[in-house]
């Protein structure tokens, strides 16, 4: 079986795209046509644009006024007018009208005194050509407005118009053609339900609208099955179309259905099997036998995004001849240590937001099927292939997928999941101004290190302290003794045993969970579930092996929920808000404060005062009261040490 | 005449965007619509939208190779390998494929050893779950996977497909139609050759080209005259329409024949008359009746585009609830004084880009009618109202209107205007990797300064010393002493004296230009041709007092041949390309040479050798022959002291 993964010899992304440029003649793939000047913003012109007319044609006054010979007003001083007949010495001129013939100055309306009949008077002279426009002041007939290869916009419009230029010449736009494969890909156009095993379609379109912002044109086929002549019938008939590209989407790689590389070899000639980044590493290029391009696009949509991104957007750009824009830069400081295997450049998505005076970043889980991490970023970094990864609070580039300034306006929260705070992040984008909730889930411990570090503007936490039956502060009194610290309760909540409907297995209590029949789905450790779970389990008197699939972690209570659901395991600790989403029983088990830690260094942020205002508004409050399985009795007040569920 | 000013009390853009905020109801004027999931590039969600499949929705294999149960495992080693039964214990699977139920491991493909028949040896142990991606591992359904107000990405389009959701509930988009008014101007859509007294109306499609770029939809009606009865009309019935803003073009002031105030307040109520802007002081902002925003945009391009992108824009971003991009900014070095009048907040383009280690900024000519300080702008800067500007050398902080990194493939030249140079920055474009050259004219004494300053790449000269008959070099030697210099020449060409065809006043020789019957039309101080006026009005023992219109200065050939052309001049110096561009006769007065000056420092600047390339090709001199009037014996040449014309 070795011997699939021979093809992939990686080749750096830079070196990939210039092979493609050197084996494409781009003259001859996209031609020239003429548009209508004022329907070509964002085309690339393909000639010098050579104005007809000059703007202005003729002197043309620039203020409302008089027109006014400057050297009849030579005379005027402040207090010894000069006197002016209508017709003969001055004309009444509005900005933009033609300057009268001998007439060579404006004096502004402000400026004129009216005398006797028509007559005026100035009280200052006039210099030549004053307040005048003079002709071609702007642009002058022959000359060149624009050069070849320019990207027009708006305001080019409008200079192409001034200049008597009603069409342009312009480079066509790319067109590219997608064809997706797979026996398991179902066409999103059937609207269709997956069953298992299958998935929807949908790099297709992250494909078309990113080839609508580069300006090109996307054509996408439904898609085609894991066969190998079907594949190859597909990408003939888009050779043969109008496309100067064709993509295949997966089966680029060297699986037992990878045909892309076999079925490209046969119509033309591989450039690149292989780019040394990682997603993204299975992508393809070769050149067809008419010269046309031909791309394997990965099948996971992280890889899809950066094999589109990286390697086929500047391709796109260079064969338009227009300019891609690049993405803004800042540097942030790394909330969680970034390991990465050397040897292959890799590509990190990140939370990013501003907390206290500095950027900061937290990366984002890295599976090349996460179409959420795309969704989710505000920026990536590159880690190096000569790099082991990052340490924790080390500066990182991170590229910009949103404009720097919208990063003030980013709320980013640490610590433990709860739907309330999806349903805050709802809230918050309502606001005058909207303000972006970006969410790292990694539970109640992982929360408070991020404030430690200063890596979050708040967390959300629900630790409980079975010793003092208190909530939160003994860890804060532990674990952040140095940071000064506000605690604002977000709700009660109810956690529970969550279990298939009509709870099949009749499990009721903690004991059932050492019943060998029982399969759990546990919490990642340092959770706060996982702590109330250990809790129950000890006064339960079971020890953690005893309870069969202990080790299985998930990150989420819906996750959870999700495993239940689908009989990946009978039961598992979470909110009552999970198992009534996914429809599930619930077994109550313990109220519980979900809190929002903030530290005082924060608490005067303006998106922190927001952020507690929505939260005390009896509006929202209602929203949490309707989703079930939470009290609001505290919510938005400030708690205190020792309270518990007492607030 | 005065009290039609008093109309304009001006008040902050922030303040004018505020009052209209707070007088429209964007939830009356916007509504809410549905559209496809895959066509909803850029909208904006109107509601959290929630997941309704899971993603995936199996346990499915992320790698190809065999299904496996991982405790089934654990007993291999290196050496005492494992046997798995095909069917039993393992089940081939391609990456994507469903789990078999009870398999919850995927063992790669180069990781397994055949071995007799069916069976298969494993080395190593599998944990439980590698290389799967586990149910909902990246969406949950149920889950909210997007809030209200975001606009959505092409990543978010594939979120919401994989997600199971095809239809997605966004805000309508703003609708705006623009009314352009004014006896003088022409539709182009006639596609018109303006006369003398018209202009050819283009801000309705520089708006249309915005409003487009905004995700808005603009309607633009034909020009309405300027009849206060038509325009009252006009704007009533485009209030009757879809759009939620009115604008009207131009009228805004307080002309004559400015009746947009007027018609607004029958129509509605004014919010604000006048910015705290230049340009685009004369902007006004009303509320209708019926809800809807009117706008008086100001006729002069500049003013439009100001009032368009600094108080418009951002209350359609704020009616349609998405973000309004920033632009990127640079901190740069002025290249010259920049005086403001104080009182007014002033927005000044300038060319931008990279000089040796920094950027540098040329404030290009700020006139409100000069739609090129548009086009050729790479920047903006804002100067205060409270400043009187800024002085040369001043770090100020630019607003990018291109990508910084664009600034890197900018060559700022400044000096003397050659066609020439404008045919080398259409080949600079051409090149693999387009060059932009911006080019600041200021004469030739003008770019020896701007070397001296560092503030341009090179510089344009052809400056002629009587005493040695050499160019450019004793120049150097007296302003440049402590600057290291190449030169090399571009072209060798013909200064003569520009004449209307036919040449109706009969000039052959200097001395015409002292008789009282010829109007001449002069370059301003500094440039290259005055000097070599001055040193033929001196051989010529003609005093310049005794020249009429020698006081009059135009800033490049084209503009004095321009004024020559529609008669504004009898006469004017000038190369043979400019007057030939125009139809005019041309009397030969000298042949010069015009020089590259270069500082050392930047010679080997890669966009320096790029453009030394392109001046050495043979295509490139054969194009300046084409355009008459040059000669290229010495194009692309090292110049040396003393050659004078011999090189």
């Amino acid at each position: 079986m070795d011997e699939r993964n021979i093809y992939l010899t990686t080749v750096p992304v830079a070196e990939a795209v210039e092979r493609a440029r050197k084996a494409l003649n781009r003259d001859a793939l996209l031609g020239v046509e003429t548009v209508a000047a004022h329907e070509a913003l964002g085309r690339v012109t393909a000639r010098p644009v050579i104005a007809r007319c000059s703007s202005p044609t003729f002197h043309a006054a620039a203020m409302d006024g008089i027109a006014v010979r400057a050297d009849s007003t030579f005379a005027a001083r402040d207090g010894s007018p000069v006197t002016l007949r209508k017709g003969v010495d001055y004309v009444e001129v509005n900005t933009g009208n033609s300057l009268p013939s001998g007439m060579d100055a404006v004096v502004m309306v402000e400026h004129v005194v009216r005398a006797d009949g028509d007559a005026v008077l100035l009280e200052a002279p006039a210099f030549p050509w004053q307040h005048v426009r003079r002709i071609g002041e702007d642009i002058v007939a022959t000359e060149m407005i624009l050069p070849q290869n320019q990207t027009l916009s708006a305001y080019d419009i409008g200079a192409l118009l001034s200049a008597g230029i009603f069409e342009v010449e312009v480079h066509a736009r790319v067109r590219l053609t997608f064809i997706p494969t797979g026996d398991e890909v179902l066409d999103f156009r059937s609207r269709p339900t997956p069953a298992p095993g299958q998935v929807i379609e949908s790099n297709s379109q992250v494909f078309a609208a990113l080839a609508r912002s580069w300006g090109a044109e996307p054509v996408c086929t439904p898609p085609t099955p894991d066969d190998r002549e079907s594949l190859k019938a597909a990408v003939a008939r888009a050779l043969d179309g109008e496309s100067q590209i064709v993509c295949v989407g997966a089966g680029s790689s060297a699986g037992s259905k990878d045909y892309t590389r076999a079925v490209f070899e046969e119509l033309g000639q591989i450039l690149v099997h292989g780019i040394a980044i990682m997603p993204g590493k299975p992508s393809l290029l070769a050149v067809a036998e008419n010269g046309k391009l031909l791309v394997g696009v990965p099948g996971y949509p992280v890889s899809a995004v950066i094999c589109l991104e990286d390697v086929l957007a500047p391709l796109v750009a260079w064969l338009s001849r227009s300019t891609r824009p690049a993405r803004p830069e800042v540097t942030a400081r790394l909330a969680r240590k970034l390991p990465s295997r050397p040897g292959m450049e890799e590509v990190v998505r990140l939370a990013v937001g501003r907390v206290g005076q500095e950027f900061v970043a937290a990366p984002l889980p890295r599976g090349a099927g996460l179409i959420t991490s795309l969704t989710k970023a505000q920026g990536l970094a590159r880690i190096p292939a000569d790099s082991e990864g990052l340490e924790q609070d080390a500066r990182v580039r991170v590229e910009l997928l949103t404009p720097r300034a919208n990063l003030d306006r980013v709320l980013v929260h640490i610590g433990s999941h709860d739907n309330v705070i999806d349903m805050l992040g709802n809230e918050l984008m309502g606001l005058p101004e909207p303000m972006q909730l970006v969410s790292s889930h990694v539970g109640s411990m992982g929360g408070l290190s991020a404030l430690r570090d200063g890596t979050a503007l708040f967390a959300g936490s629900h630790l409980f302290d079975p010793e003092t039956e208190d909530f939160n502060f003994p860890f804060l009194v532990r674990y952040l003794p140095e940071v000064e610290i506000l605690v604002v309760n977000l709700a009660i909540r109810h956690q529970g045993l969550i279990v298939a409907p009509g709870n099949p297995k009749n499990i009721s209590a903690m004991s059932d969970l050492a019943r060998t029949d029982v399969l759990f789905i546990n919490r990642q450790k340092g959770a706060g579930t996982r702590i109330l779970l250990d809790h129950h389990l000890k006064t339960a008197g079971i020890r953690p092996d005893e309870v069969r699939g202990y080790d299985r972690e998930e990150f989420t209570h819906m996750a959870v929920a999700v495993n239940v659901l689908t009989g990946a395991a009978d039961c598992g600790l979470g909110i009552y808000a999970a198992a009534k989403a996914l429809g599930l029983d619930f077994l109550p088990l313990a109220r519980e404060r979900y809190d929002l830690v903030i530290p005082r260094a924060h608490a005067e942020d303006p998106r922190i005062l927001a952020l507690l205002e929505l939260v005390r508004s009896e509006k929202f409050q209602k929203d949490i009261q309707a989703l079930g399985g939470y009290e609001t009795t505290l919510t938005g007040r400030k708690m205190h040490p020792g309270a518990g569920l007492g607030g």
